[in-house]
C-alpha cells in the first residue's frame, strides 16, 4: 500500500480565510486534534510574519506530539544574504525540523511582482535552501504559481525546482496558487515534473474551480506523494483542498495509506471540533463528515437504505465516524422511526402498538410544523415521552412578553415574565432581552436554575427560524430550531407554532429539558428500561 | 464551439436537500431566474408524488419561458401496464414536451430493491418509454445507479440503455446515484458507454467524494453532451453537481458553450437570489459566485492583485458578475447602486455626492443586517429618501406587544397596541394576531387605513425570517423579508434588528409605505423629478 504524506495547513493557509482569526489557544487545540489524527505534517504558521506564531513555536518546542510541526516562510529578500535575512532566521528560531519555504516559479511573478531577474530568483532559491539545510533543517520547497509558470515557460519553472533539488530540498511542492488549473492539466504537468526530478513531488491545490480535491487526486495518480490541504477546506478565496474529503477518497477508494483506520473513524468528531474552534458552522453537505453526508430523505431512498445500506451509500458511515440519518419527514414510515428507536428500546418492532402510536404522533407533529430531522433531542424526548418514560421536569404555568417601542429607533429591550412549576412548587421571575426569544431564554433559565443549578452550564450555540406556510404571510406557521451545548454534549431541539414566541418557547423548553434528561440518564444508568 | 446542454434540477433533486422546502411561489421565482439565465432544461418536479408539483405544472402551461420545462417520474410500477400506471399518466398530464424518466440500471437494485427479474426491468423501461414517445414526448432516460451497475455487470447496465434507445429515448443519462464514483472511473465508463450507443449521453453526479464538478467535466471530455446538476449544488446528502461552478469551468476554461456570455455575467446575483429563496445562506467560499471567491486578505496578495489582477485571480470576476474584494471596494459598490438608480434619476453618476452618500448608507444598513437583493421596494425607498424625495407618509409613535400564555397549549393570541401619526394627527388602536408579527400587521393596517383606505387592497404574500448571527443564539440579529401585493403590483421589503418584532415592524411599515409611494407616483406623474 503506497503512503501519501499529508500536510495540513489549516493554521497557516486556512487562516487566510476571510472569516478566520485564531488565537494561540485555538491553534494549540487544533494542533491537538490533528496530532490525534496522526496527520504527519502540521504547518503551524509564519514566524517572521506574526508574534503569535513565534510564541506558538516557543510553546511547541516542549514537544509531545507525533505529528511533525512545520514552520512556513519565504526565500531571502531581494539583495539580502541568507545569514542576514530576518525571515530565514525566524524560521531557524522556530526550532522545527521541517520548513516549508515558498519561492516563485513563474517568470511573470519573478519579473512583475518580485521585480528581480530570472537568475536572481534562482540564486535566492538556492542560497536560502542551502542556508536552511546547513542548519540541518529539512525543506519542502513550495513552488508558488507553479502551474501558471509552467504554462508560461516550462523550462524556467522546472529550473526553479531543479535548483531547489540541487540545494538540498526534501520535496518539491507544486502549488496552484490562483486555483484556476483543472485536474487534467494538474495531472499532465505533475507527471512531466515528477519525471524531471529525483526528489519527491507534492501538490497544493485551491478550490477556485470546485476541483481542488479531484486535482490533488489526479496529481497523486501522476506521481505526487505529498498532499497539502486544510482539514475542512478553509483558505483564501474559495479555500484549499479539503483533507477531510481527500483522505477518505485516497484511503477508502483508491487504496493509499494516509492515516490509521482508527484515526479515520474520528474524522466526523474532529471536523465538528475544528469547525467549532474556527467559529464557522460545519457545512451539512460536507462529504464524509457533514451532518447530511449520510442523510436520506426521499421515502423510496429511506426504504431502500433500510433494506440494503449500500443501495444509497457509497461507504459505511462508521468508517469516518459518521452515522446514517433517516430523515423523519412526512414521507418516512415506521421503519425509519424504528431505526431511531433501537437505542431506546430494542424489543420494539414495526407492529408494536408503541411504534404505531409514535408514527401517528410524528405525523401529527409534522403537520403542525415540527420537523425532527435536525432536532434529534426533541425527537428522542418525544419517543421517550410516548413510551411513558419521561420524567416531568417542569411545567409552564405562564409567560408574558412585553415588547414596547416608543420611537423608530427600536432600541428598547423586550421583557419576559415567566412562571414555571417543578413538582408543585412555582417560580415566578422576569428578564429582559433583545427581542422576545432572547428575553424568554433569560427568563426561563432564571426560573429553572432555582431548581436545577446544572442548567448554568447550558449555552445556546445556534438559532434558526423558518417560516413554513409563507402564503399565510404574517400568520404563517414558524419553526424555531435551537442548538445547545453543555461543553460536552451538543443537542438540537425544535418548536413550531403560528406564534414565533410560542415556537421559541417550545424549542427553548426542550433544550433545557434535554439537559435534565441527560443528567437523569447518567444517574439512573444506561439501561433506560429501568427508569420507570 | 461544442455545446453542452445543461439541465437544472434544483427544484427536484435539489429539493431533496434536508433543509429545503419550496412553496409554489418559491419554485416559480427560481424558474424565473433559471429561465433568465437561458438554462436549456429546468426539471420542475415529480407530478405523481406531489400536489404542489401538479399545481405548478398547471401554472407553467401558460408558457412564456425560453427554457424547456421537464417533468420527472419513474418507469411503470411492477406489473402495471403503462396506460394504467398513475405515475406515467401524471407525467403526461404535466403537459411538458420533455420528460426525465428514471429506471434501474444496476442488477443489484433490480433484484434486491425493485424485486423484479432482469427481463421484467428491461420490459418496464421499454414499455414506459414507448408509451411516452407515442404521446409525442421527448424522453431523457435517467439510468439510476448506472456506474455501480456497470461495475457489477457491464452488459446488463448497457442493455438497459440500449433498451431505452430502442424504445425511443432522446438521451441516456448516466447517474452516479450514490455519488461514490471518482472522476477517472466516470470518464472510463462514460467513454465506453457513449461508444456503445447512437443516442447522446448525459451525466448526473453527486458530491459524496467532493468531486461532482470534476466528474461531470471528465464525463464531458469522454463524450457526454448533457450535464444535470443544481445551480447551487443543493441535493440529497452532499448535494449534486454545482452548475454555478461547472458552467464557468466548461465555458471559460474549456471552450464549451452552455449559456450566453450575458447570462454568465448574471451568475453572482442569480446565485444570491436562489440562496435567498431557498433560505440557505450563500456559501462565501463558493467558486465564482461566492462573496469570498475573489477576496484577497493576505497583504502580499492584495498588493500583487493591485499591481496585476491576474497574479492572484484565475479569471476576471466580472465575467461571472462577481467583484474583487480588497477591502470593501467602494467603487464597485457605487457602480452597482448607480445601476439601480438609473430609473430614478438618470443624471446621476459615480461621482455624484448623492451616490456616494447612498453607498455609505447601504454599507451602514448592510452592517446592521439589511440586505436589499431580494427587497427592491425597500431599496428604492431608501434611495428616494436619501434624494430627499420621499413623502413623510406616517410615523411610528409607539407599539406595544403583549404575548401571553397561561398553559402549554399556547393557544392565546398575541395583542398589539399601535400608535402612529400622519401629518400631526395620531391614531391609537389595538389588534390581535397569531404571534407578534401578525398582531402588529393587523394593528398597523387598522391604524393606517383611517388615513389611507387604499391600503385595504394590500395583502402579504410571503414572509421569511433569517437569523444572521446564529452564534449569538437567541440574541442574534434577525432579518425579516416580506412580499406584498395589491393585486396588480408585487413588492418586497426588508427589516433587520436583534429583535424579531422590530425587524418585522420595519418590513411591515416599508410594505405599507411602498403602496402609498406607488399611489403617489401614479398621481404625480411618471417623471419622479417633478415630485419635489
Amino acid at each position: 500500500m503506497k503512503t501519501i504524506s499529508i500536510l495540513d495547513t489549516t493554521l497557516r493557509d486556512g487562516a487566510q480565510s476571510t472569516y478566520i482569526s485564531y488565537s494561540l489557544e485555538d491553534k494549540l487545540s487544533i494542533i491537538g486534534v490533528l496530532d490525534g489524527l496522526s496527520i504527519p505534517f502540521i504547518e503551524v504558521g509564519n514566524p517572521a510574519a506574526s508574534h503569535l506564531d513565534r510564541a506558538l513555536f516557543q510553546r511547541l518546542r516542549q514537544g509531545g506530539y507525533r505529528s511533525n510541526m512545520v514552520a512556513f516562510g519565504a526565500t531571502a529578500h531581494k539583495g539580502v544574504r541568507p545569514e542576514e535575512d530576518a525571515g530565514l532566521n525566524a524560521l531557524l528560531e522556530a526550532g522545527t525540523q521541517y520548513i516549508s519555504l515558498f519561492g516563485k516559479a513563474s517568470l511573470m511573478h519573478v519579473k512583475e511582482i518580485l521585480g528581480v531577474t530570472p537568475e536572481e530568483n534562482l540564486r535566492m532559491i538556492e542560497d536560502s535552501i542551502r542556508f536552511l539545510v546547513k542548519a540541518e533543517r529539512r525543506v519542502f520547497f513550495d513552488a508558488e504559481h507553479y502551474f501558471d509558470g509552467y504554462k508560461l515557460d516550462r523550462n524556467y519553472a522546472l529550473l526553479c525546482l531543479q535548483t531547489a533539488q540541487r540545494a538540498g530540498a526534501d520535496t518539491a511542492v507544486l502549488c496552484d496558487t490562483c486555483g484556476g488549473t483543472l485536474p487534467h492539466e494538474i495531472a499532465a504537468v505533475t507527471r512531466d515534473t515528477a519525471e524531471q526530478l529525483s526528489i519527491p513531488v507534492g501538490i497544493h491545490t485551491h478550490d477556485d474551480t470546485g476541483c481542488a480535491v479531484a486535482s490533488a487526486i489526479s496529481a497523486v495518480d501522476a506521481g505526487a506523494v505529498q498532499v497539502q490541504g486544510t482539514f475542512l477546506g478553509y483558505g483564501e478565496r474559495c479555500g484549499n483542498c479539503n483533507l477531510s474529503t481527500l483522505i477518505p477518497d485516497l484511503q477508502l477508494k483508491l487504496g493509499y495509506f494516509c492515516v490509521p483506520e482508527k484515526a479515520l473513524a474520528r474524522f466526523t468528531t474532529s471536523a465538528a471540533f475544528i469547525a467549532e474552534v474556527s467559529n464557522i458552522p460545519l457545512r451539512n453537505q460536507l462529504p464524509y463528515v457533514g451532518a447530511s453526508a449520510f442523510a436520506h430523505k426521499a421515502g423510496m431512498h429511506v426504504d431502500a437504505v433500510s433494506k440494503l445500506p449500500c443501495s444509497f451509500e457509497h461507504i459505511e458511515p462508521e468508517r469516518v465516524g459518521n452515522t446514517r440519518q433517516l430523515v423523519l419527514s412526512e414521507m418516512s414510515g415506521r421503519a425509519a422511526i424504528l431505526r431511531h428507536m433501537e437505542s431506546i428500546d430494542a424489543t420494539l418492532n414495526k407492529q408494536s402498538p408503541e411504534v404505531i402510536a409514535i408514527a401517528d404522533k410524528v405525523k401529527e407533529m409534522t403537520e403542525r410544523g415540527f420537523k425532527y430531522e435536525a432536532a434529534g433531542a426533541s425527537f428522542e424526548m418525544l419517543v421517550v415521552d410516548m413510551l411513558g418514560r419521561m420524567p416531568d421536569f417542569f411545567r409552564l404555568e405562564e409567560y408574558r412578553i412585553i415588547g414596547e417601542q416608543t420611537d423608530e429607533s427600536l432600541q428598547k429591550p423586550t421583557t419576559a415574565m415567566v412562571k414555571i412549576s417543578v413538582g408543585g412548587r412555582t417560580e415566578l421571575t422576569a428578564a429582559e432581552g433583545n427581542g422576545p426569544i432572547n428575553a424568554l431564554d433569560s427568563g426561563l433559565r432564571k426560573a429553572l436554575e432555582v431548581f436545577y443549578p446544572v442548567l448554568k452550564s447550558v449555552r445556546l450555540t445556534d438559532f434558526k427560524v423558518r417560516v413554513i406556510t409563507p402564503k399565510r404571510a404574517s400568520a404563517a406557521v414558524v419553526r424555531v430550531l435551537i442548538s445547545s451545548t453543555d461543553g460536552k454534549n451538543i443537542w438540537s431541539t425544535v418548536g413550531a407554532s403560528d406564534d414565533v414566541i410560542g415556537a421559541g418557547w417550545l424549542a427553548l423548553a426542550d433544550s433545557m429539558r434535554y439537559k435534565l434528561y441527560l443528567e437523569y440518564k447518567n444517574r439512573y444508568g444506561k439501561d433506560e428500561k429501568t427508569w420507570q
